[in-house]
């Protein structure tokens, strides 16, 4: 009997208010592995999509690379890991993406995947419910979102990973800005892109620049009495610099948290990160800061740098699962 | 009760042997409308996926854009179109592609199309068995197998839909050879590439560029005599150039084939063909010279130009269907 | 009588010694205009050449473009402005420039333009040699340099003019930071890139970000402790950001300083700034930004913003020499 | 005594009359050794400037490279070459450049250098006015103007050096004719693009391209019946190929002439060929293509490959100078 993969409607109390008025029910896909016979119990692990992405897209086909699906059949077939549940959340939003936080401009994200969706799985699933058979990880915005819930909550999770994940803001973020400050004028303003920018075509260029920069400050820099909803840390007009919206971004930048959350960093049973050296947004620093800071608070860690870039690289699950399902063995 | 979508694994004989050793069967989409109930039948329509692509890839979810199941149930439900089937064949190869046609060098993937998959479809599915109500339509690489298939077998098509076609090879190809003379050397050699390609990472710039010179050459100018199994018009050191091999690649170009295939592109139901303005492969003038040339032969056409470029343009499918449907509903 | 162009090898006492040990012999360009007898008095304007250039590059022919005795000839010819004696000087470095200041990792440039320059041309050329008839201009880090001398030296300068000038740091210069911690490693580290930078073929990507940084490093954190002289406001190998020696180049960033320099700015005939909607480097910001607190503060100045980008653009200087000599004229 | 260049005003009979009206009064650079003293004779290059440059501007200043003077005075301080005399010439025009032969399009420069220029240089100069001492070189569109009047002028040339020279055309040219159909529509059309282009804000992309088209369209297929003095090789509107316009433009490929200038090529006493092996218009290739067709038709020749791009290689002219030097000392 083959691995199967159910979509469900899962419907959330938490999102049926959400700034953005995004849907409250979520298709979200469940990886239950061939062993899987309603009895049997299983250790879990949340993939999180990254930005402009939905967990149930890494379902989808391509040319060249395997889908989650024929992913994780292979390593488990080759017995690389163990049988595992692997859950495929969407926390995709109007803008975006959550970044999986809570924020009064998008919506409690954090809440619903600690509060409903991990419950809900556990409830309907054959998992193992314990924090030391439950993992977390993601890439991207993905891995962003693995290190800060893995932080937050490690009465949760017991192994993060975090591939190719949003950290060093000053090096990552800042990039957008400028391109945010001419693309903006170009779409007519901030408000007609935000009108428009889902039939702006092709989407080149400045758009994936504003569109990220727009989305981060819904999750970082929210402001409802705005008209957007969101404070930017520059001025439109003049590129004025704004350092205490800047700073409002920056207390979510994992290089920032680290003294914030040495105990549930210390606590986990994998702690992995990795990034490509010709990271298109230059996360390879912010992996390389983030766990020098980790090595001189004595905090364990396991890190790779691999050559490639940002993008089509969900062959680095390979690791990090191997990661998971090795300690899960042991 | 919803539309759905089937996969089927459809089994060809014909690609049993095949010069690249792709598999024989293939996963094959068929969309099936709501209405469809195994009673009442249906126009069916064949949907071609371009270069690098598989059929069922239109099943891909995305952040801003419709899949092709979500896109026709909306379609037909506003009544922009009647109900019909869709069908989504695979004919991917080892180098990306086929282009729809025989080939030494691929298979035979017109046969494979024309003589099994239709019959197939018309055995299985409640479709409507005739070339007035069997339309074939594709984007890319697809559109131009879309075009071609349609002229080679007016007795199977009645209706043809070419979206940013490969067309005027002149402009479209050669400008890939240069970076592919440039780009081999940096791979180690054609035959290193060949060995290569899948795990080259990132897969960028010149890497496109060779993949598509290569699968291009597999079914224009196939040479199972050679070690490659493909011959190039031009010489991988030099640059010197085979207008003998090219002319191979031109005998395949839509814009040459007019005349001899007039009569067909007469016989259609609707001949519709579009291209962005900005198109990457500058296939707005092969659709621009392609219509002026029957134009000139008197052979009746439907065409736009639009404001995008080659990708994410999935949303033409709009136009072109609903000029198969008004046809078939006249 | 047409004008004329000397090109003098101008001694200096200051720049005997330099830490990069840089020649202190410097070839400098004097414009004197046709109407120039050895009797007659003139206005003198100083132009500042931008990063990477000497003053006598301003002569150097193009296909498109006029030089500046070009230009200059037909200004006075068409009475746009009255005869003017231009001088063009050199503060080239080993690295790219000066940025026209004082820096120990570079060497007294300031002191150099106004303490032996000028004294010198005012001696040997038939100048009006009163601030009220003599003016600094320049584009890039030349602007930067007219705008910062002019702000220092309100005593020798009565007329200012900044074309697309380095400001605003955060916009204009952190873009360089990340390809050069990127590109570095591809040079073998900084050490060998001091070394190889004037032979590295082609000079592309990378190598114009790195020589930048490098530049601005010498001049505005110079360190002369250290093995090159300068220090970065980040780690190379983790991109760590190190704010106290951030601080350092923007105590030299122009739209933190109009406090400090307040008077100066307020006692200018003219104060022009202007730059590029597309300015390459994002300067249309920090013009944009030091003007809105020029406003603030109630300083006049006079600001355009043109249609174009960062390069090829004297004709700019068509507008301040108009400015400058209107002024001078009335 | 030091080297001196001196520019003369030189008046031409033939380009009294041109298509473009170019001037006929052309500012040629002369340069002449340290031992020139006007008793002496010496042997004499002609270096031919590239596509928009005028021999001047080999004596622009740059930050990093030598200028010609700087760099034959290195050359002969060093003995690597023996005291020449070197001769810059105009061959301009206002479409950007003549390839240096007769055309209705533009004038008739190959006469122009041919029968006035080097009669006058030695009429005025102690040239030794002999083909065996007496060379040419050049770069780009420069190169290929010297093999061509190398190949025709065997009578006045003994030595020909071609850097980077414009050959192979199907690789070379037709890069550009895609931008150049997508760009000339931004610019309104080909005749409000020859009317704004020389101020078109700023020159980028597209302009490159159609300049360039353009200008080597008033070289090879010029028609002086036309509105705008030339035919292209393709429909400006749909792209249609035009195979008898392209034939005209070929019959200028040097990599098409061996077989009738063999004679010529095969008499001199220097042939050298280079070409960067990262040419940004290819013409690494054009110059394999042309030495492996000297070389089936046994014709020597000296060839070198060099690790970069198309810009900024005065500093090939080292090597190709130094061979001149060696064959005359010999």
């Amino acid at each position: 009997m083959p691995s199967r993969v159910e979509i469900i409607l899962h419907e959330s109390e938490i999102l049926k208010t959400n700034f953005l008025r995004d849907p409250h029910v979520r298709r979200t896909g469940v990886y239950l592995p061939a062993a899987y016979d309603g009895v049997k119990r299983f250790p879990v692990v949340y993939l999180l999509a990254g930005f402009t992405g939905r967990g149930t897209m890494m379902l989808n086909e391509s040319a060249w690379n395997e889908n989650i699906q024929q992913r994780l059949d292979r390593l488990i077939a080759t017995n690389a890991i163990q049988p595992l549940i692997v859950v495929l959340p969407d926390c995709f939003t109007k803008y975006g993406g959550s970044q999986y936080i809570n924020s009064e401009g998008t919506g409690r994200y954090e809440d619903y995947l600690i509060q409903e969706l991990i419950p809900y799985i556990d409830a309907h699933y054959k998992t193992i419910p314990e924090r030391e058979r439950r993992g977390i990880a993601g890439k991207s915005s993905g891995g962003f979102g693995a290190l800060i819930q893995g932080m937050r909550h490690p009465e949760t999770f017991g192994a993060v990973a975090c591939h190719s994940g949003d950290m060093h803001f000053d090096l990552c973020y800042r990039a957008d800005f400028p391109p945010t400050l001419n693309g903006v004028k170009k779409y007519g303003g901030m408000e007609k892109f935000l009108e428009t920018f889902r039939e702006a075509r092709p989407k080149k260029g400045d758009w994936h620049a504003i569109l990220s920069t727009v989305g981060y400050a819904t999750c970082y820099s929210p402001n409802p009495e705005t008209a957007w909803g969101f404070d930017l840390p520059f001025d439109l007009e003049t590129g004025e610099w704004n350092e205490a919206v800047w700073a409002r971004w920056k207390a979510w930048d994992p290089i920032e948290l680290i003294p914030q959350y040495a105990n549930a960093l210390r606590s986990f049973q994998i702690l992995y990160l990795d990034c490509g050296t010709r990271d298109e947004f230059n996360l390879q620093y912010g992996a390389r800061t983030f766990c020098a800071r980790l090595q001189r608070a004595g905090i364990p860690y396991q890190r790779q740098e691999f050559d490639d870039g940002h993008f089509d690289i969900s062959y680095r699950y390979d690791v990090s699962l191997q990661a998971f399902s090795d300690a899960w063995r042991a």
